[in-house]
């Protein structure tokens, strides 16, 4: 039964055994309580966070929050990978538009096409919907940049701004310790300066 | 919902805000069986897990796979802080007696005194059964040390041998890594060379 538990752990992103071992031995012996928390509220989200059916994240209902609030602009959408991207992005707070979560990249040797991507319902949204800008917010990895330019040429038929986050040197990091890929976006893509 | 997994994942030792969104979305989004055997493996655990009333390590039996096994002799008792130390004393595959589990180390402060660490049983054992060595395997922290300490006084009144497991440099460690207090135990622990 503890080797049981040891094993689910283990299915865990970035969760190896001794890992595992800690999270069973610290339920175990110091919070039987947290271990039947966790097991409720694993068993509420797996049965009832279904998939925004506007914009594709996670969300218990239909309609996600961001897609519900009428405050939102729906003339801007921002295209992301993942649901946590859409996390982030809210945090910095600048950002007043709709999403699209795309939940991965291209990969089609995965078998990862446009469809899985819902890259078809995208195109619905654009041919429908007023949208006037999209802004492409997927990951500065080949992967993401590869996905990134399919999308930029599916949506070129459309009336709609494309465009894509600004790659660079983060703010407070330090120019030395930057790497060469980084460095040479953060040239390239240099601004006039007022 | 999310949230509440969130948080429930945020109680495991170690696991921050960021690791139980990733451990949330790697479920709701690729692993959803594996969330709800996690759950099934948790409430299994949690409710069917005791202690072994011999040796107090976790067990789903009453006697846990060690104080059940005849092959192994009585006559040596290894104290350990937690169950997590059987397993990797075990792994070594040197030790061949038994064990006694203290669940923590002696921490006034905390209300944590000889009883919660079970030494009024472990004076009964030293009185009722025929052990010849004590094998003292807590922590080499201070607090383990001063747990040592004392179980070493108190088990002074019985005839029985009482050792510590060394201290030095860990096997395939190099001298030049090692802290000055490993290299002081090293020292002053040295044996005569055959």
């Amino acid at each position: 039964m503890i080797e049981t538990l040891n094993q689910a752990f283990c299915a865990l992103p970035g969760v190896g055994k001794k890992t595992a071992q800690r999270f069973v031995y610290h339920l175990l012996e110091r919070d039987r309580n947290g271990g039947f928390e966790l097991a409720k509220a694993l068993v509420g989200a797996m049965k009832h966070v279904k998939h925004c059916t506007s914009c594709r994240t996670l969300s218990e209902k239909t309609l996600c929050k961001i897609c519900a609030n009428d405050n939102r602009t729906n003339a801007q959408l921002c295209i992301v990978e993942t649901p946590t991207d859409i996390h982030a992005i809210e945090q910095s707070g600048v950002y007043k538009g709709k999403y699209f979560v795309l939940s991965g990249y291209l990969s089609p040797i995965d078998g990862i096409g446009a469809a899985e991507l819902g890259l078809n319902e995208l195109e619905q949204k654009l041919h429908c919907q007023n949208i006037e800008e999209i802004i492409l917010a997927t990951n500065a990895t080949i992967e993401g940049e590869v996905t990134a330019h399919y999308i930029s040429n599916m949506a070129k038929q459309f009336n709609v701004r494309i465009t894509r986050i600004a790659h660079g040197i983060p703010i407070g990091g330090e120019l030395e310790y930057a790497d060469i890929n980084t460095i040479a976006h953060a040239l390239s893509g240099r601004k006039e300066y007022n």
